[in-house]
Formats: structure tokens, C-alpha cells, sequence
């Protein structure tokens, strides 16, 4: 399994680096996470570099696309020749986004006629999308999912692995970064609700 | 306000990375957080490169100093050449740990009889330096406090902005992750309660 997750400059930290960890904790068979972007190194809104693993093309061939959040998405979400070097297909891939990582799928046109959720500062961007937005911490639309408000990426994540793993396994994986002493209830997951909630 | 947070190789990406992120949503005047360390850049256990802003003797004039975790710990907590650039004064600063970083405190002397806690793989390291382990999301002894399961570093975060800042400005921060949708209550702080139990 090949998860890529996409950044680019001015990305929000914790939108990377939290899926990152969450994902690379994940142990199955030839599971690979990537940071993909479109330079050797991305620079996050904070100033933190960011080395990338490979360039966002790879993506088209990986099992889930994950695409990180922050200003950096208000250039990208217009920029043709940015968007045009995807070519994903939700039918075959798991695609999803933290945060305004929403916008990005709005500009690949993914998420036309779905309820979406962003960061509440981005929601009003998500019209020109043809996306109406929605406040929960993710939304899943068949292979698609939204998620928003950064500690929602531990339920992107556990929407990853429980569909190209097992229960079991994202059991595992969210049981180690509990807080001491708490249970796996404590992070009251929506995800599996979402996923009834959208009939899939 | 400076805020070093504790970097070296073979680290744990989001002990290090989610404070990063927390702590630079805290709006407060001459706030400053760095990432402290022995080289230009260390390694994580997952392979990524973090760049530091400065070398950790930096940490001895700072406000608040924070470790970082991982099995880089098991090496550090014994290294005299390591531990002794260290000249931390918990009277002055607030010193804390996410995870295993608990075994660097130890390492300084600065949880010799208390009760702390640490990654549950680490908690039968910490009676070498004469502490004893409690599987709780956070304990704070007067300027020191221990968090553990990487989750809680939402908990340390909580605290150094409660100490240095206010209740306010910390207020700000935490709802600028919340996942959407959620209120403060749904993060189930601990924090607080510890300062009480503790009496301080």
C-alpha cells in the first residue's frame, strides 16, 4: 500500500506531520507513507522545511492521496498547471484532506456536489467548488473524505486504515498515541458513523 | 517569553512536531519558541530531517523547556557530555517532557522522588533515577511537569500556556484544533485537575 501525502510552501505543520506520524505507526504488509511535493523541500507557515520524498505525480499511482492544509492551498486551488499534473481517481484511490486541503480538491473538482468540510476560515471558499460545507470533524463521500480541525486528522487517519487495513489494525495504531490512562473512547471517532451516515 | 523545546536524533515525530504547532498558535507578545539541539538538523525515527534554531545551551535562559521523546532518550539519559550542558533551574523555568523525554528530566536529577509519568515501554526506566511511574495523561510537580501518550502534548501545551500566559490566550490556541464541530470539553483536559492534586 502507497499512502502519499501532499505538501506545498506555506503548509499548516500539524497537517502534515500528524498524519505523517499516525500513518507511519500503521504495521502492514509493504505499507509505505510519502511525502510528496513539488521541490526537494517545502517550507510550512511557521518556517519549518520540510523535505519531500518524491514529487506529487506519484500520487497518481498511490492507494490513498492525502493533501495537507494551510495558505499555501488558496494559491494552488486556481493554479491549472499545479492541478493538471493530478490525475486521480476516486473509483480506484482513497483521496481525503485535512483542513483547507479541501480546496485542493475542490480545484481538482473533486468534490462538486458534496458536502464538504474545511477550516471554518475556508468554508466560504468551498461555494466556487460547487461544494457546500458542513461543521463535523470529517465527512467521508464513498472514497472521498474530508476532515477538518487539525486533531480531525486522527480520524482521516483511522478512515485510511480502516479501509486499506483492518479494525484491528487502526485499533493498534490509535491505541499508541492515547493519552495515559485513556481508553480508545475518549477520542470519540465519528468516522464510522460518518461512513453510515453517507450509506456507504 | 522564550520556549525551547528539546530536539536530538531519533526522536519521535509528533512529541516534537505538536508542540511545535500548538505552541506557535499562542498569540502573546515577545513569544518566541525554538527548537533546541546539538547539530544543525536531527533525525527522527521515521527518517524525517528537522532543522534546529539554535544549540540546547539556549534552553538555560528560557522560559519554558520542553523534551521530546523517542529511543534517541535511551542514549541521552546516561550521556554526562549531553546532560551536563544543561544548567536548568525548575525554581526560574517550567520544565516538562512528553513520553520518554521523562527520562531525560531524570537523567538532570529533576524527578528524583516525585511522581511522573512517560511512555508506558519507558516506565520501568524511571526508578534508576528515583522516580515512580503513574499512567496518567500529564503530572505536574510545581514547574515540572511529565505528559505522556503523544495526544497529550495538547495537556503540556495547555500547561505552559496556562503558566506563562492565560487561561484566555490558552483558550484561543485549543480551539484553533479542535476538531470541527467540537467544544474545548470534548479534548477531556486533565491538566487542570493534576495542578490541584499536586496542591500547587
Amino acid at each position: 500500500m502507497n499512502i502519499s501525502l501532499i505538501a506545498f510552501d506555506d503548509f499548516t505543520d500539524i497537517d502534515i506531520y500528524f498524519l505523517w506520524d499516525l500513518l507511519n505507526r500503521i504495521e502492514y504488509p509493504e505499507w509505505k507513507v510519502k511525502i510528496l511535493g513539488t521541490k526537494a523541500h517545502h517550507i510550512s507557515m511557521t518556517g519549518l522545511r520540510l523535505e519531500t520524498h518524491g514529487h506529487i505525480s506519484e500520487a497518481n499511482k498511490s492507494d490513498a492521496v492525502l493533501f495537507g492544509s494551510g495558505m499555501g492551498t488558496r494559491k494552488l486551488m486556481n493554479d491549472t498547471y499545479y492541478l493538471n499534473v493530478f490525475k486521480l481517481d476516486p473509483s480506484l484511490q482513497l483521496i481525503g484532506s485535512m483542513c483547507s486541503g479541501a480546496l485542493l480538491l475542490g480545484g481538482l473538482g473533486l468534490i462538486k456536489g458534496l458536502e464538504v468540510t474545511t477550516y471554518p476560515t475556508a468554508s466560504g471558499l468551498l461555494e466556487q467548488f460547487g461544494a457546500t460545507y458542513i461543521e463535523k470533524p470529517i465527512v467521508v463521500n464513498g472514497n472521498i473524505a474530508t476532515a477538518a480541525g487539525c486533531l480531525a486528522a486522527v480520524e482521516l487517519s483511522a478512515w485510511v486504515s480502516n479501509r486499506l487495513t483492518s479494525p484491528e489494525t487502526t485499533e493498534t495504531m490509535l491505541s499508541s498515541v492515547l493519552p495515559n490512562g485513556k481508553g480508545l473512547e475518549s477520542l470519540q471517532l465519528t468516522v464510522l458513523e460518518e461512513v453510515s451516515i453517507n450509506g456507504l
